[in-house]
Parts: C-alpha cells; sequence; structure tokens
C-alpha cells in the first residue's frame, strides 16, 4: 500500500530527527566542530538546520562572498550520511549592510527607523535588500543545488513584524489602488464619514499608527492584510532563485504557533511543506499539563490542516527548557519524549531542535540545547535526545502517513484581526483563540481526531464543525456553512457571530447577519459583565443533550430570539433568566446549534460530546481514557499508528507518568 | 407664576428629547434617511445635533463648500416639526487639511507632530486653522441663522487636550509674560532658585515635557492655566462670526464630567448654556448603583451651579451601552428612564443620546443608540427611548424650573491641577475628585439639595459649606471663607488644606496657612499611610454630634495643635493616639470644623448628618429613605417637582427596582 | 592610643551634624537668613552643605560670575564657628547654557536628545560642559581654597544616568578600542558570531537601544562599564582644579545606597572619604522595621568596605519623611535618633541632612527637613534633630574608630549587571541585591560584624566569606577565593555560580567554571520555578551543621552532582529528590559550602550560624539579643564603642521602642 502523501524528501524517508545547528560560531576552534561529528550519531541525529544566521560570515562585506567554510561543512555532513536543511540567510542582515543601506532598516508605527541590531527586522518592501538577498540566494542555489546533502530550502527566519518605512507607505498606497481601484470604495469601506475620516486622495492614506490614524477599523483590517501580503511576496522575491535553479529542492519557511502577524492559509500554497516551531509551557502551576497539551493538539492540527493533512516538520523544540518565558522550567523526565512524539502523532514528520549544542555568548546562551556548555554526552538531556532518536529510527514507516478527521473547529485569522481591533462590549476578555481551543478541547478530551480549517475551506469532508466567534463573515462563506449543513453537517455558532463583513462593516439587518436564516436566532443585544460577574445557565426541560445540573457562564451573554429553533438551555439569573442559552436549527439535512453565552468548559465538554456521540464520530481509542490521557492516530489506510499519551504525572491507563506507547493496529475504513 | 429661568430657546419650550444624528454617513442611501423620518416621532424626538463631524463633507477641498445636503436636511427637520442643534465641524479636521497645512496638527509632550487621524486634536493656536474654521462659521451661520428649525450653536465637539508645538509655545510665552510681566517674578512665583532653574530670558521657558522640564510646579500649573485659556480663546475665536451673525441663537459647547483638562468655570461666563455628556458605568461589581448614581448626581450638581443654578443640557448619554470602557454592560431594565430623569431632577432641560442610528463602520459602531443595526423600532432599546420620550412630553412644565441648595461642597480645578502634580506624601492615593463625592454622598443619601461651587464663588446663599482638601488657598479665598462663617455659616474643612498660594508656593507661618485663623488649628505634621495600613477615629468624651464607635481611618493622617478650637473625635492609635481627629471653631457667628484624618464614609455621613440637622436642612423628602434611593427637588416657587428614585435593584420605598416617581407639591417657602 | 583613621578633616574633629543648605533660595529674604544663624546652634549644626545647586547664581551668564553671596555666606559661617562642605554646581546646569551650548543636554538611548530641565542630566563626555565647570570650579578653589570654614570639597550631586549622544557614541569606540585593541577580539568577546551580528568596522558599534542593539550581553556590560569609566572621568575631570589648586581639601562625591549606574569600587580610590545618602523606607506594612534596618546594615557595612573600614560620612539623611517615595511616612518617634545613630555604629562620622530648611517651592518642599515651613524651632522634628546634636557632640571621641570584621557577604557589580542583563532562567526573581542581603541578614541577627567587599578583593583578612551568585567570575577571581580558601577560610557558594566570564561567556567543561574544583560539585541543570510553586530542603542524615526540620525552596533549584563533596542537605520534593541541596568539600585548610537552591531566610540563617559558631565569630554583644535588637561595636583598638539597638516597636533588650544605647568597653583583642 502507498503512503497518502510522499515524503518530504525521498532523500530521507524517515522520521527527520536533528535540529539549528551554528558551527560558524567556533570557526576557530576545530576540535568542536570535530567533537559535534562524534556526537551526531551517538545522538541520533539524522539532519541539521544550517545557515540561518550567516550572512555576515558569508558576504562579509558588500559582493564579497566566502562559502569556504560552508562548503566544508556540507562536505562533511554528507560524508558522515547526513543531511542539510539549508537556510537562506535573510532573518539577521550584516551590520556593514545597515551602515552602507539605512533603506533595510525598518521604521516602527511612529515613524521612527530602527537602528542596526537585533534580527528578524529587516524592511520587507527595500528595492536593496531584495536584491541582496536574490544576490545571496542565487549563489547559495547554484552553489548547493547538486550536493547530496541538501534536502530543504529554509528560507529565512520566523517572519514577521512590520514596517513603516516611506517605501512600505507607497507600496501599501499600491497595494489598496489594486484592491479598491477607486477612493470612493476604499471611503465606503473603511466608513470614512464617521468623523469626518473621507479621504480625497490617495496620498493622504497612511499605516495605523499611535502618532496618526487609530479609529479606523478597515484601515487597521487591511493595514493587516497588507503586511501579510508584503511579507508573503518578499518571500516569493527571495525564494525566486532558489525555485529556478533547483526546482527539486524543497521549500519551506518555519512558522510560529499562532503568530496574529501572518495568515499561514495564505502562505500554504507557496510552500511545499508546512514547518513550525513549537515552544509550550509545561510545569505551569496555573495550567494543567493536559491542559497544555490540548492547546498543543491545536496547534498541530491547524498546521497539519494547512496542506490538507500533509505531514509536516516540527521545525523548532526545546530538548530541555527555553530562555525567554518568564520562567523557563525544566522538561521533567520523560516530557521530552512524549512531547516530540505528541507531534508525530499529529502528523509530523520530524523532530528537531533549537539548538544542536549551546553558545558561549549570545542572547540565547542558556535556551536549551542537545549538547550542554559541558559538552560532553553524559548529560540527562543528551541522554533522553539520544533515547528518542533511536525510537524515532524504528519508526521509520510512519513517515508519510496522516491523520483522517470527520469533525473540525474553524479558526479563522482575519476574523481575529476583526475581533483584536474592534472597539466595543469588552476588550480585555476577547481572546477568540482561546474559545477555539476550548471547543477543540471538548473534542481532544475525548481523543476524536480534528482539523482546523479557516472560513475559506470547504467543509464537506466533516460532519461536525465548530466554529466559534464568527465575528466576520466574509463573501461566500455564509453559502459554504449552509451548503455542509443542508448536506447533513452538524455546525455549532456562538455569541459573537455574524457581525460584521470582511471590512468590519456591520451587517443591516438583524445579527448574525448572513447565518441568522441558517441559524435560526436573531441576536438582539450583547451583555459584556465585569469580572467577578457570573450567570448560569441551566438545561432546558426535556433536552435530549444530557446536560445536566447548572454550568457557570461569565464574559458575554447575549441576548437572542429563536426563529424556528429548540431552546436547549437558558439563562439562570438577572433580568434575562429563562432567555437561550443554546438553540438548536434544523437546516436541510443537518442541524445548527447557537450557544449565545461564554460557557464553562464542562458544557463545551457535555455539548460537544453529545454531538459527537450522536454523529458516530469515533475516537482514536476504544475505551474511554482518564483525564489528561490523549490517543492519535496516524495511518496509510493499511495499519494504523496510534499513540497512547499520559500527559498527567501520575500512572494512568497503563502509562507511567508523562508516558506514551505506540500501537500499530489494522485500519478501521 | 413665571420660571426662575427662561427656557434654553424659547422655540422648544418642552424638555428636549433627541440625540446626535450623522446622516452624512448615508448619503447614498436615501432610504435610510426615509426610514428616520419614520421612526424619529415613534420615539418622541424633538430635536436632533448635527453637522458634528461634517467638515469633510462640507468643504470637501480647499475653499470649495458643499452645503446642498445639509440644507436638505434641515428643511427636512423643520418640514417634520423637529428642531437642530447644529454643530461647528472643527471637532475633527479633513484629512486634506493636514495634508495642506501641516501646522494645524498637534505636537505631542515629547514635541513630536501628530500625524493625521482620530478627533479632538487640532492646534489651537494655530492660525490656519482659526481661520478655516472661522470661514465655515461664517458661512453656516450666514446660511442658518434664520432657518426656523436652528435651535441651538454646539460648538465643535468635547474640546480637550494639549499642544506643544512651536506656535503654542510661543503663545504661552506670550501668555506668561502678560500674567508676569517681568522674568524676577515669573523665577519668584515658580521658586527657580531651587536646583538651579533660574531662567534669564523668555525664551528658555518652555512648556513641561518627559523629555525636558518635569521639576517646577508652578510651570506645571501656569502650563494647565494657559492650555485652558488658550482653548478658550480659541472657543471665543471660532463662536465670533456665530455671535456677531446670529445673536439671537444660543450657543453652548458639550463638556465633559469632571474633566481636568479645563476649568470650565472660566467657560461658563462665554456660554449661554451649559450642556455636557454623562456616562456613567452602571452595574460594576465594585461599586453599588447607588453610589454611581451620587457621584452622577456630584457631577450634575456641579454643572448647574457653573450657571448659578441655571437648567442644563443633557447633550450626550446612551441609551443602552458604550463601547469604550474596558466592560460595556447594558443598561438594565428601567435604569434608562432612572438615569435620563436622574438628571432632569437636578435641573437637565433635556435627555439627548449619542446616538440616533449606529453606523455600520468606524470606531463607535458598537455605541449604544436609539436605532440599532438591525434597523427597525422592535428592539427594547428603541421601546424604552420611545416611552421617555412620551412621558417628558408630559414634563413640559418642568423646563425652566430650578434647585434651591442651601448647601455646598467645594470643588476647585486649579486646586485638583496642584494636587495632582505637587511631589510629596503619597501620590496614588490623592483623590480629591473622591474625597468631594464623598462629603457630597453624605448629603445625597439624606436627599439634601447641595451645589457644588470653586473657590473663588460667594458662598453667602448657603448655611453648610464642605470645602474638602483646598491645599491651594488663591487670593481672596480665606476672606470669602471667613466672611462666610463670620455671618454664621458652617465651614468644614480638612487635612491637605491651606498649604500653598497659586503658585504651588507653601505659606510660612504654620499650615493651614491663610485658614489657621478660622480653622482654629496649626498643622504640624502629615502622616501617609501605606495601603493596609490604618488607623481609628474615636468619638471624645461628652461630644455632642452623635459621633458613635470606631472609625475607620486610612491614607492620610494629620498632626494637629488645637489653637482655641475644641476636639469632637481623636486618633485611636499609634504614637499620635488621643491627638485630635475632629475639632470644632468658634468664628463670628459661625463655626468651622476640621477634620484632620482620612476617615470612613460612615464618619463623613455621621459628620454631615449632624451638622445639616442641626441647622435644618431640609431634605427633599419628608421621611427617611432606604438606602439607594433618593429624591430631589426642582421648582418654580409655586410647585415643586420631587423626583423620587430607587437605584437598587430592589423594591424600595413602594418603587419598583431602577424605579422613579415625580411628585408635585406646593413650595415649600 | 592614635585612632586607626585619621579624621575626615581635622578643622572638624567631630561627629559631623548639620545637611544641605540653599539660602540662595532667599537672597531676597535676609531675615530668612538671620534666622537660620540664629537656629543653627539650636540644632547643634557645625556643618553645612552649600553650593550644591548654585550655578545659575553663581555665573548668571556665560563669563560673568557673581560670588559676593557666597563671600557673604562663607564669612558668616566661618564667624558662627561653623564649617561648610562647599559643593560644585555642575549637579543642574543653567537654562542659559543648555539654550547656547546644546551640547550638554543628554540623549536618551532611543537617540533623542533631552531639552532643558530637571537635574543631574548634562552629557559627561561634552567638551564644552567640561571647560564651563573647570571654570566654574577654578574660580571656586582660588576663592575659598584658604577659607577657614572650608571643609570639604562636594563634588557635583548624586552622579548618575547616561547619556547616548554622538559624542559619547564616539567616546564609546574609543574607550572599546582601547579595551580590545582589535575588532576581532570584540567581535569573540561580544559573541557576535551569533545571529550575524559580526562588525566590520569600528564604525558599525553604537551603544544599546531600544529602537537597536538589544540581544549582545557583551555590549551592554561594556556600555555600563563604559558609562562607570566616563562618569568617572568627567569626575577627575572636575575636581582636577580642587586638587591642584587646594590639595589639603579633601573631596567627596555623595553615591547613593546601591546605585547600580556606577561601580564605586572604581571611584572609592579617587576620593578622600566615603559619602553616601541614605533614604531606608521606615513603617512599612510589607517588611519590617529590622528587616529594613539590616538592609540599611549591609549598605553601610558596603560603603565602609569600599576605603578599607575608614569611617565615612553619612551625607544625606532625612529628619523626617521624604517626598519621593510612593508613600512617605514620619519617622515615628525614636526612629530618627536611632537610624542616625545606627550609620555612626556602622563607621560614619557625621549626620547629615538633606535639608536644613524646606523651601517654599520646587520639586522637594515636602520633603523633611530640620526648620519647616512653619520657621521656628517649635515642632517635634526639631526638636529630635536637636536633642541628637547634643547627643553627637559627646560622642567626639567616636571619630576615627572603625568596625573590624571577620566575616564577609561579598556583593559585586559588575556580577550583577551581568545577572540584570542576561536572558534565561527567569527574569523576574533574579534579585541578586536580595539574595546579598539575606545572608548578611543572618549575620546582622547575631549582631557579628560583616564586611561587603567584591570579587577583586583579597579575603584574607577574613575567617567566613558568604559569595552568592557568583554569576560572573573575572580572571583572578577564582585564584583568590582558592587562596582564601586553602588558608583556612570558610567559603559558602550558591546556585547562579560560576556561569560567565566578564565578557558574559559561558565556561565550558562544566558549571560552576573555575570554582568547580574549589566547590566539588558539577552544576548540570537549573530549574527555576513559576511563583506558586515550591520544593523543601530536608536536612541529610547525620549532618552536623544543626538544620531542622523542612525548609521551603522557592525559585531556583540547581541539580548538581558532588565530586568529592559530602550532602548536608536534599531535595524533598520532584523528581529530584534526594538530591543535593547543600554539599560540603574541603579543600587545603577550608571548606567550601555550595548551596543549590533558593532557600528560605530561616535556612540562611541557620547555616550562616552554625558557621559563625564553629568558626568562634564573635558577636558584638555577649549575650544572644532578642529579634529586632542589633549590636554594632567601633573601636580604636583600646575602647569599643557599642551600639545597642531596637529596631521593634516593643520594648526589648532594656531598651525603649525604637531605642538606642551606646557602651563605651575595654576593646577585645
Amino acid at each position: 500500500m502507498s503512503k497518502p502523501f510522499p515524503y518530504v524528501n525521498p532523500k530521507l524517508p524517515v522520521i527527520w530527527h536533528g535540529g539549528d545547528y551554528n558551527p560558524d560560531q567556533w570557526l576557530d576552534r576545530p576540535e568542536i566542530l570535530d567533537e559535534d561529528f562524534r556526537l551526531f550519531p551517538l545522538a541520533g541525529v539524522n539532519v541539521v538546520s544550517i545557515g540561518i544566521f550567516s550572512w555576515a560570515r558569508l558576504e562579509p562585506e558588500d559582493g564579497r562572498y566566502d562559502f569556504g567554510w560552508l562548503d566544508a561543512l556540507m562536505d562533511r555532513l554528507g560524508g558522515a550520511g547526513m543531511k542539510a536543511v539549508l537556510a537562506t540567510p535573510s532573518g539577521s542582515k550584516p551590520a556593514w549592510m545597515s551602515a552602507k543601506y539605512p533603506e533595510i532598516l525598518r521604521c516602527s508605527p511612529d515613524r521612527v527607523r530602527d537602528l542596526h541590531g537585533n534580527r528578524h527586522n529587516h524592511c520587507y518592501t527595500s528595492p536593496v535588500y531584495r536584491r541582496k538577498i536574490a544576490e545571496m540566494n542565487t549563489r547559495l542555489a547554484e552553489r548547493y543545488k547538486s550536493h547530496p546533502a541538501l534536502l530543504l530550502w529554509h528560507v529565512s527566519n520566523e517572519y514577521g513584524g512590520e514596517c513603516h518605512c516611506p517605501l512600505c507607505q507607497e507600496a501599501f498606497r499600491s497595494w489598496l489602488k489594486k484592491r479598491y481601484v477607486d477612493l470612493d470604495a476604499l471611503n465606503r469601506a473603511w466608513w470614512t464619514d464617521f468623523w469626518s475620516h473621507r479621504y480625497t486622495a490617495w496620498a493622504q492614506v497612511e499605516s495605523p499608527s499611535p502618532r496618526g490614524e487609530g479609529s479606523l477599523h478597515g484601515l487597521a483590517l487591511d493595514w493587516r492584510r497588507f503586511v501579510d501580503a508584503q511579507s508573503l511576496d518578499f518571500f516569493l522575491a527571495e525564494s525566486a532563485p532558489l525555485r529556478s535553479i533547483s526546482p527539486e529542492i524543497p521549500v519551506a519557511v518555519n512558522m510560529m504557533e499562532v503568530y496574529t502577524g501572518l495568515n499561514y492559509w495564505n502562505w500554504a500554497p507557496h510552500v511545499d511543506v508546512i514547518a513550525w516551531d513549537s515552544y509550550p509551557r509545561w510545569h505551569r502551576p496555573d495550567t494543567s499539563d493536559a491542559d497544555t497539551a490540548s492547546r498543543v493538539a491545536f496547534i498541530h492540527d491547524l498546521f497539519r490542516s494547512l496542506k490538507g493533512g500533509k505531514p509536516w516538520l516540527l521545525m523548532e523544540s526545546t530538548p530541555s527548557q527555553v530562555n525567554w518565558q518568564p520562567i523557563n522550567r525544566l522538561k521533567k523526565p520523560g516530557m521530552h519524549r512524549l512531547s516530540s512524539l505528541q507531534a508525530v502523532a499529529h502528523g509530523s514528520d520530524s523532530v528537531m531542535y533549537f539548538q544542536w549544542r549551546k553558545g558561549r555568548g549570545g542572547v540565547e546562551k542558556f535556551h536549551g540545547a542537545v549538547v550542554d556548555h559541558v559538552g560532553h554526552e553524559n548529560t540527562r538531556v543528551f541522554r533522553e535526545v539520544a533515547e528518542l532518536g533511536r525510537e524515532l529510527k524504528g519508526l521509520a514507516d510512519v513517515a508519510g502517513t496522516s491523520v483522517r478527521a470527520r469533525a473540525a473547529v474553524l479558526y479563522d485569522w482575519e476574523n481575529r484581526w476583526a475581533i483584536d481591533e474592534f472597539m466595543g462590549f469588552g476588550k480585555a476578555e476577547r481572546d477568540y483563540e482561546r474559545a477555539c481551543v476550548e471547543f477543540h478541547r471538548a473534542l481532544w478530551r475525548l481523543s476524536i481526531p480534528c482539523d482546523v480549517p479557516d472560513q475559506e475551506r470547504e467543509l464537506g469532508r466533516y460532519e461536525l464543525v465548530a466554529a466559534p466567534w464568527l465575528y466576520m463573515i466574509k463573501p461566500g462563506t455564509a453559502e459554504r456553512l449552509e451548503r455542509f449543513v443542508a448536506a447533513g453537517g452538524t455546525l455549532v455558532l456562538t455569541f459573537f457571530s455574524g457581525m460584521v463583513d470582511q471590512s468590519d462593516l456591520c451587517f443591516e439587518g438583524g445579527f448574525p447577519g448572513p447565518l441568522r436564516k441558517l441559524a435560526g436566532v436573531w441576536t438582539e443585544e450583547l451583555d459584556p459583565l465585569w469580572e467577578g460577574q457570573s450567570n448560569r445557565a441551566l438545561p432546558a426541560a426535556g433536552q435530549d443533550l444530557g446536560l445536566s445540573g447548572e454550568y457557570r457562564i461569565d464574559g458575554f451573554c447575549e441576548l437572542v430570539h429563536p426563529e424556528g429553533s429548540e431552546v436547549l438551555a437558558v439563562y439562570g439569573d438577572d433580568w434575562y433568566a429563562g432567555r437561550p442559552v443554546l438553540t438548536r436549527h434544523g437546516y436541510g439535512k443537518g442541524r445548527v446549534y447557537y450557544l449565545a453565552a461564554k460557557v464553562d468548559q464542562r458544557f463545551t465538554d457535555d455539548l460537544m460530546g453529545a454531538l459527537a456521540k450522536e454523529l458516530g464520530l469515533a475516537s482514536a481509542w476504544p475505551e474511554r481514557l482518564p483525564p489528561g490521557v490523549n490517543a492519535q492516530a496516524r495511518g496509510d489506510g493499511e495499519t494504523d499508528y496510534v499513540f497512547l499519551m499520559n500527559f498527567t504525572e501520575k500512572e494512568a491507563a497503563g502509562l507511567p507518568p508523562f508516558g506514551c506507547r505506540i500501537e500499530r493496529k489494522p485500519a478501521r475504513h
């Protein structure tokens, strides 16, 4: 039976194991390099990411290049049977370049130009920077395109941030002209007649600024869209030489969690494989490790969804602690293996680290690494990495398999931008991501596989979709949701739905706007609660969902009027006691649930559990698992690889604390 | 019997009901306009405020004017028997103007010029902006001066903020030259010999800045005075064409709560009617609605006092929630009527809203409005507004009547500025406004009418005056207070009194400075307490005020020496246990109480209650009312209109939750 | 028997009593000056500090000087038998100078130049400012060098802060060139190959900035060193005329607590006497007065250590409250005498105040002073000052005596800079100063004298040294510590030790780096805990230190491997339960303790108490004193002056609340 997906690169048809490697720090210490090559096989490392921050070493002055050390490194890797993820160095510009071409430095929202320093902060519009990186990448591609060690292009590093320089202002206006063609359309979309904000010339338009415009939600939204589009355009420009010179080498960028600055759905078609850097905060006092695991699971599922289930790469993770969180705890014994295998369980074909060896200096010198400052292999961390390396070798057949989900929780970047920007109701409590994670968690607790699409995806492959807080409805979305339900799908909507269009303009004619017909409710008002205030959700008499007892409500209470829908739960308190909290509406062959209030996790669990049961959604594990234990399955149609994972510090389900067991089972069809 | 005050405008001799109306947002949607005119009468609206943010529509390019849409609107209003509060559009400058004349953009305290955006942020010194608005207002006045719908000029919108541009620096220096004439006088007033701050040329003087001068209290005070004076000067300049062209149309500005940036006492003589925008935060977990109501009552009384009791206008309020507070709760059923009638009870001749109809976009699209995005009248909010509209129609005879108070709590803007600026004792706890509200609250709880004058008013009309924290004593104030007491008045002073003159220079010879003789105490020291530390006030043996039990003290403890005064309460703890907390001093025919510590509300209630009883100050209601129920009375000398209001969520005094009853009674003489 | 140290100035061979005096504020009020000279003797004042902020009065315009008023003041002081601490006025520049020479204004880290204002903010590189102050100081020295009243040069005022102007950037680069000679050495020291930060020209180097470079720890460290060096260079430049013209007059600067911006060890050789300004926060709710006293004791001991035990000057303190802390409580009765005598007990030969008389205006008008705004001597504060003045007169024989300590707690400025800057583990909890204070406190509670050296001092004079958190080990330090222990010393080390060299480069080969051999442990990992998480330290069976019960651990847990050392306490919880918390290692004739976790104060007390007992370190008081009571002794080899001090609000050890008794005893040899 063939794999559902090809290998990322058939040169390495196993689970990749390795990490960022920065030997440019020790070019004057060849004995360190020797040690690294002694230690690589001990750790079971088969691939390293190199060149990520090497521009200053590769082009020490304008137009003078030095690839000697990189040639040697590539050859030595090849000679050792290892592979290289080779980066383009645009993530950090050399000091001489900032000095010679100040235009490559970003301007902040208050229009002050950066001085040189740090990283990830070049202007993505600057023609000079685009020219310099194209020249560099052309040389890299020419030089290494046929090198046997070359596995993947790692383009730049964690793209992000924004620039407000004059070049970017001009590019923004060009982007707007393309989007709106005539200025009047822009004025209408941004509703500029309010507060006399009407533009009469394109040149009057500028990016949002704490010193300037801060009260046009439409501008704020379009600025975020532009930043995403311009960053993507930079990526396309800098990867063009790679594509044309080495078309057979796959291209990736390393993404960052649910980074809000970029809409990764726009990037997915342009990369060959999704890769992301995962740094969960285990062992915190305010969140159980199980809840942390469920949040990570949500993000894993999101990244897997970006390319339709295709295996992805865990491009960075730490084998130990990190150095940039407020408190950076050690991973407890077992947690490194567990969290690495969790990624594989959700579809990763790699476990990779930042970084191989700790540097003596630099801002990340206390970031965990495989090789510590002590320099040898006799450390707890090295041993855990080495053991995992051995285990991954035995999981080679997992590579290329995928996850099949019949349920989904919708998370949408532009919707988040709009929610984060708009003014009203209550700002502090508006945590859209958390709302999505809580719906995902309800399924995770049942080990039911779940995808995380955005609102532009067709949903036909699913039977159950939760779309929390779908505040912004873009053209086509209502129709897609209607098609999904009409064909028999079950949809869960919540308060904060159907309020604005893609320009953040409120729908007329009653919320949830274009979803009103589908949801069978009209939302008249939304009452936000102060911290410390609460209400209760009470199951309606005769409801058939198995809701029981009282549920706590805080944060938000919508007041809705059922329009042909059935009431399943009601408010217990305040002047709207008795009014609907949960309704159900038949539509075509499917059903729509509308949840009017911010309920507690137990309510979400009970609701999603009842729907999953009703729809017969299968768990990855036959029996009900104890709290904190989760199962995930990948398969190739013939074999299912089931990962059973214990995210608690106690024995559970036959697993030790932080234990994980992998079982191979015949696939269920 | 004639009214004690004339109607604001005899064209509309009733309680005004209406609000901000921004149809310039829908010039391309005539059906919306038609709907508005269908809905106005249903809501009982008789007046709308228009043109507030219309500059971009009225002057779409420099010198080209378009009044067509406004002509049509005014005519349609007139045709419908409605009136217009017509605004001048200076509250928001058009984008083309910022682009063409950058001098109209403000500079921040760190001397960086704004980019274009937001609103309320033009330079009030800029000759260009003054010329542009004069040209605009001349046209508005010429065009509409005789229009039957024109009721009131609404000049600009919520003046506020400050500008530090070079033009303003120059204007500040001119203002200082007028105030001090010679530089040596300024040096003496600002005490520049401390820290070697002596100026030797006027050009060395600049406004305070986080980048520059931050340690001259005299400079900080004078800068605030200048900002007030220059803003007022701008208002006088922009209203001059209105005054000269349409002298019969009254002029108002909409003020903001206890906005600290302007001294509204300086503005009161220059407007024909006081108007303010009221947005209390009901239904909070940390403050009872009754306490919120009492704070609003304090502000209502302050605005009524600004023009000697003359009826004023509630210019803005929300029929529902707002969108700019941290959490924006809905008003519970009844609260809209109650809070609107509370304004009328305290002297308002209007109930007006921001705004009539929610815009689809813009920063305030989720701010409550009479007409919601749904567009029709079948909403809870519309119904409550419409019911209130009917009720207000029946209260037409209340218009023009006023409140007669025999008690007052003194609140003084310049005193507040000085308290906010000076460095010492403890900054976090220095909440002067709260101190005043607490004294006012003691009378509010007894439903005793109260005025809120500042220190420059004659007090002869009162019998009881509390002047908390009168830190700054301006020339004439001590004499006014002495006259008041000598003639038989009862005065309550507190710690933080009589410390500095109008330049924030400490009085020599012992605090409370010029009040020492009057108060009969010498204040030697002031001990501020940390949060969590407290003391107790114990009634002195034989005191005749009915003080009882122990009272809690926190925040501030002054150590005073009685000088001919009687001790009524003492400290219970610390090394100053037994020393005076409250003293009484006879002076002429009156008495002065001096309260040395920050006592709890119960102490303030007991003290003010005892004094009110002794002086026979009448309550607006014959019986003692339960907590949270308040009565206010307006009258014309013949009839008293008594508003009985329940600010609790329970039935009380025969009123439903948040209920209000209005009784007409023969006036007490 | 001669004194161990000479008098600061034999002109005043007693304990100095006086304070800052700013009569330049009242040049137009001669009666105030007369009053001051009436009050000085009543307060027992024998010296005043003058001219600190007098530049605007001494040089009212560029090149025009006016010393008339200062001549008169000096003569009047001399006539009254008083002495003058005469300041150079560089602490505050005149307004005319900023206007004429903008280069003297500092630039902030974001490279924005200050406007004129405040104080202590001139550029220390500016040639103009250096020239102007040299001209001024030459005149001051020439004029007053032989004046009988002149006692001490008080150079500038509380040097501090930093400037990022172009002149300072250039000076920084020159300083770096001197330090590193070739750029490659700098690149290696700052580890610039990480993140591609390599410099290829000196001109690319700039000071750290929020707008620019923020991720080079080596740069951050060197910038702090440069700021210290350049400030010192400014001091040397401005004091050069004083040194050459009046070589017999001692020179001092007033230092500030544990001010982190300057390394006072570099300054100590260049001043003739250490002087510091002490403003402890007594009577807080979160800290007992005893703990506050112990922190002050730590700082007193640090300043005494700076010049090897030489008596120092309490240059500023408040007789009452201050005005710049969040809450500024009054000193309770007795506390003024107690805290003043505490300084003397720790080696001060003065008690001086900021300030003599409160000014009517200025930012410090509510700062405590001897003479209050009331102007007369009949105040509590004046009386307490006067009584203390009488008492100090009787302590004249204490002047010149010193403290002999056999124990020390090491506190190191550069180590602190490195700890404050580096990124990792957990930032919020990294309070190095507190760690040192807690070790010092353990000895303070036993009234055992203690010095506070830094890591560059020889330790041969001590028997017990605690060196908490010695994260940075500079060249020579390990050898010094080894010598100390080998010769029989007892050393206490803790977690966070021996991690980096002077460039913040991590040691290879296992932490604690160069101390590994000495400590007998290898530190493999460091686990930081979140707030709310904790562990326990359990005494090992058979340990001989008298540890008992369980001790609480929070913040940091190191995992160490004993290498020839003995385990005295172990972790109680988590996966490292049973692993070492405290070890002991014999080395030469001495012993080294290594403490792997952040333990509670009781553990530190028990550990240090056991070691002190074992080493026979004598307490300044024969009997064990109750909590909050402390004894300190100064002596001249013949007589010991023992100060017994009660820092509690209750009677204890025969002392009243906040009481102090001084006993003269024969010296112990």
